[in-house]
């Protein structure tokens, strides 16, 4: 912007409103000229979103919005479809829609805030055909489309984007097959090969190898092109036309394109870890990366001799300065792992390319030979580690808890079948993080897991527990088990008990109290339960809060002690209710003197801040301490 | 055998005892001679024990025998590894370790049986390493066992057999990028390329297209040979001594190969079905088919200028008459199919490659344009149901219920959070037929789909009731559900009231009592339980039957008027405990004047004849009376 709008200040967020876009659309200029201008505008204010947001992902949006911009501005016509399989570059679509008045300019501010745009893509947002986030399934949904359009004599084009790091899924592959057995032309598939995946170069994860030639093996039309230059991209879009077969385009672009520092070559090397995969910028970040594309976008205006572009801006939120009582629990495990890791030769641990996110660098750094990246091949890490426990070793398996339950659910099973002992750990357990949506939100986990004869299932609700619940896991659980990890920081307000030791199906009282009992489990709403407690004992109500670390097994004895002097019980499910914790209590503590109310989720879980999806589910302390009033005013 | 041994006679069944396999591993012929006569006589076992069990894999028993009896014969080594991923041709490689001396010989008359040799492949059986059943995990736990002697600084291959149809499977391609990665040159992959998979060929069902082209773009050395050539199969073999890389072989075989009518060639058109997938010979069948083998088995031997084979004989059992209380309630849904789909125009029906175990016969043949063949892509096909649901398609999915709720679990709820209605038809539900083993004893689907937001689980308990539950699915529930059908056919002995209707949460009493309440659902515990209920009358005991066929919803004001008179409830689960119907009652009974007791599986459920496993698990009349009597003499 140079000259014409001065220098971007700290503190300020920027963002181009919808009449500008609306002007650049009718510029009399070059299609692709225009394009770029409008893909670069999408930029800023997908840059802008994620900042406001505090959340989001920056580098595939950036990558994919020239080939989005194209498609939406001039490819497309009413019958075609376009959504994007891999769904993490939400961000950087939702701009494109926004721009292109599909989606009410107001949600540009309103990422990943409830009745917002969530961060995973939900057909509720307008523009939105499918749901997104858990990757691979994007060819095959767009192959149940085209069937439909067939029966229904309709005509209309899919355009599907995909991941690169997405095609090391199975689906990938499993829906390649009929989609050229059925001849099903509609289809184009764009792989936005962006060259990293969620946490450094797909080729250092788990090497795609020769992808051109997977994709001609399985019969499709491959095309390759510079996916970050808008001529070539409508060009070779332009050469598909008329093919028979379903039609797949290789598009080169760059991670973080059209901000220098974010982009994957400015990487210092290969070994190097992506800093802007998700996340939010920083505010020096921002700063620059605001810099440079609104000084592009004047210098394009001024190229293309149209007046400059009018910003708006808004004051970045001061951030609230970290809680002392802070904890995190993935670092607490990282160290925990370590030191297992220490004493357990055989222990060898598995990842599926979140390698940061479930705290595994250090001990890759410490034991590289047994660390086994296995990319995002959930099923195939599964087995694999289903094999290594049938030759001895103690394989620990990581990914996200949402899919590490769900993705190779029939995978755990049959290693469950082989009663060999295997420790999975599955992190961003729970409700919140909000911001993702529900494709991250793992509230099903347990649910899924439940009937895996003879895993154990636990959950700790602070850094201290870690260590132990791990410990066990290790050295005393006779088989295998499922270590359910919080990944937000938590401001945890109770502390266990000095002498505390983690015992198989009890619980340990965290605050005492006589009038209720509230049995949960994890940071999320232990803590929230304390703060109840807390507001409650204010007004006279007094609460017992119980940490039963231990989600599908409960000592009976235990429970009987703990309820004997009680009449109300709470269960606190950062869950769905089916499934729950407080479902297997219920089934426990059949025939006790007591009510029981459960809390927990009982719909698909709105996406949104972290305190606005507690509240909405009635999840936070407000909304606990109602129900204890509740109940004992029903007594 | 001809002049040898004289005409099979009807009636009697051929084995060869394990003295003959001991004579003619030590024949001094050339090595591809003798491994082809020890393949025949694994042959006649295999059939023996298919036949004697009453089940069980012919086709690609007979198309792998050459393979593995060279492998098990001439090329492993101790440190050498082989498993069969598919696992479903288990009878042939049973043979071929009890013609080793590896599993002890009286296991030859325990195919199927309780204590006995499993339908598929677990590791309580001396040979097995790893179990399988479900397909595409092979090469992922060959990955984790080369890892495994890695670390742990020991040599030896492994060799992981797979079927042709079971390349289908997503999982399959997801494993083979970090083989070649780590450059896993231990692993000898041979796919048993018999041309068919399930129902029929593999080109009708979902055509692989170029195989080799696809393994070679994934990095793989590719050799192609006929499998049914052992000097063939040697030689291809011994080519791959040496190769750095991980290696597959295509074998070419038959299915069915070595009984010429078995073999596919024999199918009068490629839309022919094939009747030697699975499930015993009729009597005459077993007749031709004996007398072949030992015919060319004979000749063999005395080409070898070896004396005569000499086989043992066992008397068929004389088969039941069949009951004519007999239901069969997969015809029953075909027709109930047939109903809808003529009266819903938007209905379309998927298939995972059981078109014939599911019913689905009638369907395709009917609606052709309406019915879509997915092979054995079970993430694909769930996939494809959503597009097609999300473009105004009402798409009835199914499989097996094992493989239905698990394999594509993460996919099933992603079609969830998109609130589109779907119906999944899960058959061979329960636990029995136990003949298969607990690969395909679908115990923990319920839980599995338990939490799947809006999804109404639902079980007929007879063919009348099929109609009425698919109705409901069509045309009243709101969102998706999943129809869980029982396939063995069930002796019924009781009716639905002449006016029944099948009314949301409710349940219908079929046996009236006051003493205990069993509340249960489908056929096959049903039964049990009213032959519990007739015994206990014998000796005064009144018991109440109560057909639930809501799995996951329970209408609190009819459960409280069910219960009203009632001081004993016992739940029935032909299912885990955990997540079963049980489960979801006590939680809804909580509260409530009553004892309960829940009955169902609490492990891995043992493979058996079906009346075995009942037993074993206390799930048969006698088990369930037992358990109605504690509950009485506690009260």
């Amino acid at each position: 912007m140079g000259d014409q709008v001065g220098q971007v200040v700290e503190g300020t967020l920027y963002y181009l409103p919808y009449t500008e876009f609306q002007r650049v659309r009718v510029l009399k200029l070059p299609r692709e000229q225009r394009v770029a201008i409008f893909a670069d505008m999408c930029r800023l204010n997908a840059l802008y979103k994620i900042a406001y947001a505090g959340s989001g992902h920056i580098g595939s949006s950036f990558s994919s919005l020239d080939i989005i911009s194209w498609l939406l501005m001039e490819e497309m016509n009413d019958d075609d479809i376009f959504f994007s399989s891999k769904g993490h570059d939400a961000p950087g679509y939702y701009a494109a829609l926004i721009g292109m008045g599909k989606i009410d300019f107001d949600f540009i501010h309103k990422l990943r805030k409830i009745d917002g745009l969530p961060g995973h893509p939900d057909i509720g947002t307008p523009g939105i055909v499918t749901n997104t986030g858990s990757l691979g399934m994007g060819i095959s949904k767009a192959k149940g489309m085209v069937f439909a359009s067939r029966l229904g004599k309709r005509s209309g084009r899919v355009f599907v984007m995909t991941g690169d790091g997405e095609v090391q899924e199975g689906q990938f592959w499993e829906s390649l097959v009929s989609a050229v057995n059925y001849g099903l032309h509609e289809i184009t598939v764009i792989i936005d090969h962006n060259k990293l995946q969620s946490d450094t170069f797909d080729k250092n994860v788990s090497d795609l190898g020769d992808l051109e030639a997977k994709l001609h093996a399985f019969g499709w039309r491959v095309e390759r092109c510079d996916g970050n230059n808008i001529s070539a991209f409508a060009a070779t879009l332009a050469s598909l036309k008329g093919e028979p077969r379903p039609k797949v385009i290789i598009a080169d672009t760059f991670k973080g394109k059209g901000v220098s520092f974010m982009e994957h070559t400015s990487l210092a090397s290969d070994a190097a870890m992506y800093h802007f995969h998700s996340g939010a910028p920083d505010a020096s970040s921002y700063q620059l990366a605001a810099q440079e594309i609104m000084s592009r976008l004047q210098q394009c205006m001024s190229d293309a001799s149209a007046s400059v572009l009018v910003f708006k801006t808004v004051e970045r939120e001061a951030t609230a300065p970290p809680s002392t009582k802070v904890q995190r629990l993935i670092p607490a495990y990282s160290r925990a792992l370590l030191e297992q890791a220490k004493k357990h030769p055989n222990l060898v641990a598995l990842d599926a390319d979140l390698i940061l996110d479930t705290g595994l660098i250090p001990f890759r750094d410490q034991f590289p030979n047994r660390f086994f990246e296995c990319g995002i091949a959930e099923q195939d890490m599964v087995s694999i580690a289903g094999g290594m426990a049938l030759k001895g070793l103690l394989p620990v398996v990581h990914s996200f808890a949402c899919f590490l339950s769900a993705r190779p659910n029939e995978q755990i099973y049959n290693n469950a079948t082989e009663k060999t002992k295997i420790i999975y750990v599955g992190s961003l357990a729970g409700v919140v993080p909000g911001g993702p949506g529900h494709s991250h939100q793992a509230v099903r986990d347990i649910s899924a897991l439940a009937a895996m004869p003879g895993l154990e299932m636990i959950e700790p609700c602070c850094s201290e527990e870690v260590a132990q619940v791990l410990q066990y896991c290790v050295t005393e659980a006779v088989g295998s088990s499922y270590l359910r990890l919080v990944s937000i920081p938590c401001d945890i307000p109770y502390q266990l008990p000095p002498d505390y030791v983690l015992k198989p199906g009890h619980g340990v009282v965290l605050v005492e109290g006589v009038d209720v009992t509230i049995i949960g489990y994890g940071p999320v709403l232990l803590a929230q339960a304390w703060w109840a407690a807390s507001m409650l004992r204010d007004i006279g109500i007094s609460v017992r809060v119980v940490n039963l670390p231990w989600l599908n097994r409960v000592d009976s004895s235990w429970l009987e002690s703990v309820l004997a002097d009680c009449r109300h019980v709470i269960t606190l499910d950062n869950h769905y209710l089916v499934g729950g914790q407080g479902e297997m209590l219920a089934a426990a503590m059949f025939g006790l003197p007591v009510t029981l109310t459960r809390l927990g989720l009982t719909d698909i879980p709105v996406c949104g801040s972290n305190n606005e999806v507690l509240h909405a589910l009635g999840l936070d302390a407000d909304g606990i301490a109602k129900v204890v009033i509740g109940c004992l005013d029903s007594k």
